[in-house]
């Protein structure tokens, strides 16, 4: 059998962002040699691998060379060069999730066909090729207003997603491949990480919340478990679960989902990767998602995914009104608080709403949790410094 | 005030050993930048510090360059050179835990005569210069058979120390100052880990047990809590933040302690640093030992010691009958056992009794967690690769 602890077994981690660099933590941990490339040599990932280079994810010669130096590939982030994994697959490289997985999820029309296909809830949608047929759609009243603009490719973030309320607002939108989809009138968002090893072993975490920024449209915080029924709780899971195996998805993947006002349950989208609604495991669950994740790829056995107790995420975002070298104004004020830890991910420059870090804060009671995160949220600024 | 995240600011650590390289994971949490000196080339905390440089830390001249190149220095490990500390103090350059306390702690004999002045209970002691000078106190019959003889200096997991039964097994030892202490009739080894900050603020973890592997002389088990009653946990924990307090320490200090059989508790020895009797708190506590250190001597608040739950650290050394390249054989075993997470040290060879890693076992009940720590060790063999 293949040894991966303190032996020359190489992974490979294409993308060297925070999630990179959280998932090295526990390669370490584990002592597995490493091999990350990202296209910024200042990628926060750069620490604590074994080897670094620089490269685009998106070029094709870049991915098959760094590909080749290993034995097993993974990935941070979606956007990565497809032909190269696939053909790294044909020449007998591991991949994991695969690249036909990763193909079903990058590109936003396709996933939702998938969906469409295999009887998994969602959202009603249309796609369209270009802005053009799209326009065409509302004027001939195909489409009505207000709808969810999503392009087919490059989302992120809450980039290249837009709510469209007027058909001004249309013609503002890029030029793109892309699809229309109903608005759903939600009550919460949710999601599930499903994790899911080679030899087919599935483990879900707990349902957690999402709650949203109103601006920025982005997570603000993460709550687990949800306060949801068990009924809805139980179907999540189950829909999360189905997802994971039509996808025949390897490693984690990350299942957002709608709870409709009639306690529905529609998925949203997938990531196919450690997420940011999992950072509660770090200090919540029994086993983080990084370790989980790795444990997937290379089938060993999953770890347990109860949590030690209850947590709140709150994302740490850059100030709208700050561009510049960073400062966690107030962070030892956070840090005085129990069962708060701060998770900075090594950006030096700040950016108004620019994921930064993320604080984790575990309590036995959930709405204290959920009331020590506001009170985190309002103590720390993360602003720059007055030169 | 001073930014330690994501700024200028430079931590500096002597020893690039396993306690060094567990404390690098915290500071790529809070992204702080690090500057590592470890005399082996390959030592686990290369990987994952911002700058490694190779030099014995037992050097003046080695020491004092890397001291002036970052603003605050710190050790994960004693065998440092303590003139070198000394004199970056006083050119004005933070050290903690510092010269002072270090120089206490350095030397057996001092550290006893320390305890002795402070009227902090111990085993009775005398100190001799040479081995000549023990024979003689032995054939005078001023020191008693069986004793415990400790080298003053360069003692380490076992080594240094001797439980010397018969006159010929003195002959043996080696010539070098040293102390003969009583035998203590002691019912169970504890350990409190005090941890102090700049400003004087003190967290005591809670009591924790250690049960020794009966031929290595090592720690075999560490449970956490301790199976003692409260008379004696309170005992441990006020003498452990006493003897924190007379050090005037900053920083982590792991206080060692007998019980008797009439539940009197005595201070064997301390460590100035993260421990062996600490790892529980990585999946244990609230705030693990490492974390709680970088929070001591940056002068940051400190974090909850509470445990989320029990639990069991299980240490992994080298199999006595092999020597190469390590395999962890039976490691896919282990991690199927929900709450027992395995943390290799990243050595790439093992040797017999060789510290190699630890594994932490969490359960609501310490029984299950102690039951399950032995099957643990039953179930994984860290040997070497048959070529």
């Amino acid at each position: 059998m293949t040894h991966f602890f303190s032996s020359d077994f190489k992974l490979g981690i294409l993308g060297g962002g925070q999630l990179g660099k959280m998932m090295l933590y526990d390669t370490r941990k584990f002592d597995i040699q490493t091999y990350v490339m990202d296209a910024n040599p200042e990628a926060p990932s750069k620490l604590a691998c074994n080897h670094f280079e620089v490269g685009s994810l998106m070029d094709y010669d870049k991915v098959m060379a760094f590909g080749k130096k290993v034995d097993l590939l993974t990935f941070e982030i979606e956007s990565v060069n497809v032909k190269a994994l696939e053909d790294l697959e044909a020449l007998g490289k591991k991949v994991y999730p695969s690249a036909d997985t990763l193909k079903k999820i990058q590109n936003k029309a396709v996933q939702k066909t998938f969906y469409h296909s295999n009887q998994i809830p969602t959202a009603k949608f249309e796609i369209f090729s270009n802005l053009t047929a799209l326009k065409k759609a509302v004027s001939e009243e195909n489409i009505s207003l207000p709808f969810v603009w999503k392009s087919s490719t490059g989302g992120y973030d809450g980039k290249g997603v837009s709510v469209v309320k007027s058909e001004k607002a249309i013609s503002e939108l890029p030029d793109v491949e892309c699809i229309a989809e109903d608005l759903v009138d939600f009550k919460t968002e949710i999601a599930v990480i499903v994790s899911r090893s080679v030899s087919g072993e599935i483990k879900t975490y707990p349902v957690v919340e999402m709650e949203f920024h109103p601006e920025a449209n982005q997570v603000e915080y993460v709550l687990c478990p949800a306060r949801i029924n068990e009924n809805v709780t139980n179907k999540a899971r189950d829909l999360a679960q189905k997802v994971s195996s039509k996808f025949e998805h390897v490693g984690l993947l990350a299942v957002e989902m709608f709870v409709t006002k009639t306690d529905d349950v529609l998925v949203n989208e997938v990531a196919p990767r450690p997420h940011n609604s999992g950072h509660f495991s770090i200090e919540g669950s029994f086993t983080n998602q990084f370790e989980q994740h790795l444990r997937a790829i290379l089938d060993l056995p999953l770890g347990s995914t109860e949590s030690k107790t209850n947590s709140v995420m709150v994302n740490l975002v850059g100030d709208e009104n700050h561009t510049g070298d960073v400062i966690y104004e107030g962070i030892e004020k956070i840090m005085a608080m129990p069962g708060v830890t701060p998770h900075i991910y090594g950006k030096r420059e700040t950016r108004p709403f620019r994921k930064m870090g993320h604080v984790n804060v575990i309590h036995s009671e959930l709405s204290e949790a959920r009331a020590i995160a506001e009170t985190v949220k309002s103590k720390i600024k993360v602003i720059s410094k007055k030169s």
